[in-house]
């Protein structure tokens, strides 16, 4: 056991600490401004055009991408999951700074499905430029009139009509769809209510402004719309596309949608870690500078137990992850199953938490956007609900668990026989 | 000991519940439009002015005004503390409800500050139309400098000079600036640093627009901005008003502020107690029409729990906001100091929690604006800050309670000499 | 409404607290001396019949005991359940002190089904010495096989046999049957299979030493065997009284079980407040008379902010088990089903928390039977099972929340058709 | 990073397994009698002897020892903490494995004393029967007066006289004290309060049944006495040794106190994880066994959610004191300083809430001793007050958190100059 990063991981761990230091850090103010605008106003300021080829020149780009994609790509890296953990917890402490080394949700997902499971004219015409970093995707899954957490419950149609694939139905919180750079989407819809229930979805790529597509609205969370990336609603109505863009065929929407979602959801919970550290950090700051009742806030009450309990729940959550992303590099999503909900269902909670804390040290500035506290809040509650509900992820755990309990009950029942 | 609402309250009580039912709930989402739009556009929608007509026309108007208030001003039917919380808890319920039945903070504190403190000439001019519901009006207090908790803290001035008092300063957080009807504030600033330390601050009432004061921006709290309401930061330069509006003369800040602080402490905690039961309501609304897994949501996991949990929750909290305005009728504000205090400290963190959980049993539509759940969180967590953050409270709690102990142990002591 | 206690209530109120100060709490540590010798060792130290009398002597006798069976009895004043919470508090806060009433469990609820169901020769020959406190009695009812949280569910067996009936079977957790008084118990056994649910079990009085009953061993409880009452474990093995020890005869087990834990679980909570609030008043002694670091204990960390915490939490708690307490009175135990099931899940949980607390303050001592604080934590703790587990309680309120829930849409439902 | 434990982790961690399992389980309750007896019958079952010298047979003798104490004394393997850290686990499932494998506290920490600071002698005379098990030892440090979280304030006096020292005072919590093998204690005393802070007290080797050393009593822990160890409380009156008895010279107390607890902190925690485990083990094995309404306990209710979080939370606190154990190896106790006091301010307390679901899922049988899960909750409720308390590590965990800020914002300080 060796809890030492590797020479590589702790060589671009430094790397990208500093080009977020150097480069991010100082505008991110610039981009705050988007959050300020209405969706249709939604821009992608040049600065960030800059910082994107920037980080592409410097190798930064692409981090994600695990071997041996990177080699079939010519992307990135080729780091593991655990290696590429310290960069992306830092790239959380900035709302734009996953874009900027492309690494952002939901395009790295759509990028994986497509490696997995794209035709050669699919990575063509689509993977490329999104590894490129030239346009972004959205993923349409979540339905505003169903439980979505089972997948399989999902009501709209991809239904075969010639050689066409026609779409009907609504979406909601596919995120990102309000980028003015957001060329495709990948959808999740009904193909064959009569095959086997894990048979009967297909996931369709269609591209933005395909007609009958219309995104309705964007979503607010807490008030705020994630600018400019936004949770679209989006309408299908008789949209139709080509039947080759049914992603590796009909009926494997289930199946990919399982794949997809493990990596996603270490992603997020690797950038909740610095989500969590940089509010620590202005909560540390805070509580050093600001003073009450004559004293600096970190000796007033409990705010240096506070600390102290901040800090221990990060590091817990820290080494959770580390080791979830451990075990899928070394023994596949299958052997991380449990670990993967264990993380889903805690990191957020921990990072709302943390934040709440740190809130509650600034006082009313910490509810405005003068701060990234906010928005912080915001993200991380969110995440109690995107890609599984905290319930749903305690539920896989405690199965897993009941079930590892059943076999090692089995050789004494054996005995008894 | 009896619990049982007096015949009056009840009677209020319903009369409320009826015209809320009637009247308020239907008309819920047009008000919320005024939240869509910036702050130079928001407007009274001609349903408030009309709900405000009906309102009074009932006999609904003013009901926080406690006796001889009432008999005084002609305004309200004079409810105490005890009989009012009914009321307010249901207004609590709906965001618009308050102004319709001219209950709303500030106005209701500030309305009270020129009721015990104003002059003839304040009264005719500012506290009549406020009674009417003319006009609105924000109270400066919150620098964005200062540990506002401690209201001695206060850096902006208010300094005589001749027949005028002269203010510089900056203040935020003050909340109803934004209100197109907003027509005058009170100012909390120094008058005399050399004075004893209660006694270096006044409070001013200057009328809106007077030169030299600008609201600079509407403060977003977790990316809402409470419209048409807002939180202006404002700031004042060189604004020069007759010291005649100095309320109740220089150097009686402190003191105005402690007394108005109570009764705008405890209905806040009325109000979130309607919030908390709204919230539960549209929570046992979910868990019984939304199906998972083939259950209906409240048959799932640790749900029926929660709902356990949040019914206590209210319960307890709302018995002891009654107990609270009880003795505050009784035994007037310094006999239900710890409880002011108590009830601050913990009534708004129980209803966040309760928001909490029925956020997450909506899923993602919980976080939106289609339903009132997020800007109901947004109100809870505020006042886990707003006229002092939890830990303030619970400061003032320990501190009697240590005192009391003290003092239960002194006769012992005695006796042992 | 009126949070006023009743001249009534305040004058037995102060009369138990004097008689507590003044006999009870100087004694404490004789009685204490009963837990450190094994349950066969156990007497009644002779303090307690001469304290007996003496509280019998002053009219603090039998104080539970409500109207009319006051009056029908002849014993104690006939307080309702709101006037008695105040005295059963207090007797809360010493172990012994229920008993020196005559007004500890399972005492009462013996007493009360005695005399709700008990026949005229039940009553003279064990209700009357009850009463007069010169035999205690328990209750055989928890099996240790069976989940015993629902009532249905008992297997020992209450047979009919000639003019007999024979009990066969096993019981734990039978509270004061190692008390040396202890005359006789009530065991809840099934009589009739075949018959409906709530009709199969029948309750039998079955006087001590009755051939074929067998006191196994006391059950420990964290290690502490709560002498001289004690927690039996009881075996039955063809255990023969005649067929008119059956209370009210077959088949009315359930009935009665129902009627019994009503009062017997709002006693509880209202001790439990006690308990609590001596915990609280040991933390305040000991923060403020014991140094560390240069400090008081108060003074350091977060201990001002949980002494807070507590009195809060006690403070809401007190008014919950007030507010059911006179739901009770005024709208029986049917009007009080929800409140009866939300402060059983609840204040054993408040008592448990504040305990701890009180416990961390007094370091390793805390631990210890030097202090009374261990033995309140275990009895606070078991009483998040005894009487139902907190589970089972939270299942009622949600149960009653989404009936109350359907309820009220019913209306709705109908105006739409 | 790599999260595979050594293959000779692996193979301790099997074989300390499959000793435990063979040979330690299955004897569980004969241990467990000693509970009954009171201290002065305490005796060394039989079965304690034969499987001490199994275990040295087998090789798993001494394993905490670390290199190159193994080396230098040919006792243990020589494990460093991280591999050590799984068979500590293993121990901390049953209350007789540690000192089977003679790994008990307070025995290795005094070992360690010894190795470190014993002049020759000491070693010969007390160390090597340590490490051979033939004789057991206790630590007095703790007074019952002084907050003893300070080491600094400890009042008892170790005075030189000629080439004696003289030993005065009163210590409680002297684990271990109760042994019929004890031989020796440790005192910590004031030798020379005039010296600096650090530099006054001493440790003292003092024999068992040195004149003037009185064992007064058995300290309860929650009612219990933890045979056959025993929390002692000892006065010491002109209890006189040789001042070559003084470990390392006088005036070396705190140095060695400080240095004696990390270890002793880490060990505590290790096996807290397996306490921990074993609750959630039985907890599933009673929420698969046990039926109630019909289901499983696992079905009901929000069980299912607390077995998810009691595992989540067990991981997570594995990969914490994992991660402290590597530091420890890697970095020294230096390295580690925030991360022994965050693991020993947040495993006791993860144990006892996990310890305490299981209790509350197995009914009252779960408070009895007839499940290991009251003893297993005492022993983690003491931990967080044994070795300093939550909140004292808490301060500790602030502490360095806030100098590690405050280093950070110093090249920003000044490059701003």
């Amino acid at each position: 056991m060796d809890f030492a990063p590797s020479a590589r991981a702790l060589e671009y761990r430094n790397r990208v600490a500093e080009f977020i230091a150097a480069e991010i850090a100082p505008v991110e103010q610039v981009y705050a401004k988007q959050k300020q605008l209405p969706p249709e106003q939604w821009t992608v300021p040049p600065v960030v055009e800059a910082l994107k080829q920037k980080a592409r020149d410097s190798g930064l780009w692409n981090l994600f991408l695990p071997s041996p994609f990177a080699e079939a790509t010519g992307q990135g890296p080729g780091l593991n999951n655990v290696d590429y953990a310290p960069c992306a917890e830092l790239m959380g402490q900035y709302a734009l700074a996953p874009e900027i080394f492309n690494c952002n949700a939901p395009d790295t997902g759509n990028a994986e499905v497509l490696l997995h499971y794209g035709s050669a004219t699919q990575k063509q015409r689509w993977l490329e430029p999104l590894l490129q970093g030239n346009i972004r995707s959205a993923f349409c899954m979540t339905e505003p009139d169903v439980a979505s957490s089972d997948a399989t419950n999902m009501t709209a149609t991809a239904v075969l009509d010639g050689d066409d694939v026609v779409i009907n139905g609504q979406k909601w919180f596919s995120t990102g769809i309000g980028h003015p750079n957001c060329a495709f989407v990948i959808v999740m819809a009904l193909t064959d209510p009569e095959a086997d229930r894990h048979r009967r979805h297909s996931m369709v790529l269609v591209p933005m402004h395909t007609p009958g597509m219309d995104v309705k609205r964007m979503l607010s969370v807490f008030g705020m719309h994630d600018a400019p990336y936004g949770h679209g609603e989006v309408h299908f109505q008789n949209v139709r596309v080509p039947a080759a863009n049914i992603i590796a065929g009909p009926g494997r929407g289930f199946e990919i949608a399982q794949g997809r979602l493990g990596p996603g959801r270490i992603h997020h919970c690797m950038r909740l870690i610095g989500l969590a550290e940089r509010a620590l950090s202005l909560a540390l700051e805070r509580s050093t500078t600001r003073t009450a009742f004559g004293k600096p806030l970190a000796n007033l009450g409990g705010n240096r137990e506070r600390i102290a309990e901040a800090r221990i729940a990060i590091n817990q959550a820290r080494l959770h992850v580390l080791h979830t992303a451990w075990l899928l590099d070394n023994h596949g999503a299958s052997g991380a199953l449990s670990e993967l909900s264990q993380i889903k269902a805690s990191v957020p909670r921990m990072a709302q938490n943390v934040v709440d804390m740190a809130i509650q040290l600034h006082g009313a500035g910490g509810l405005t956007d003068d701060l990234p506290l906010a928005e912080a809040y915001t993200a991380a509650r969110s995440l109690r609900l995107a890609d599984g509900p905290d319930e749903v992820h305690l539920g896989v755990v405690s199965r897993i668990e009941l079930a590892k309990h059943r076999h090692s009950q089995e050789p004494q029942h054996h005995d008894a026989t």
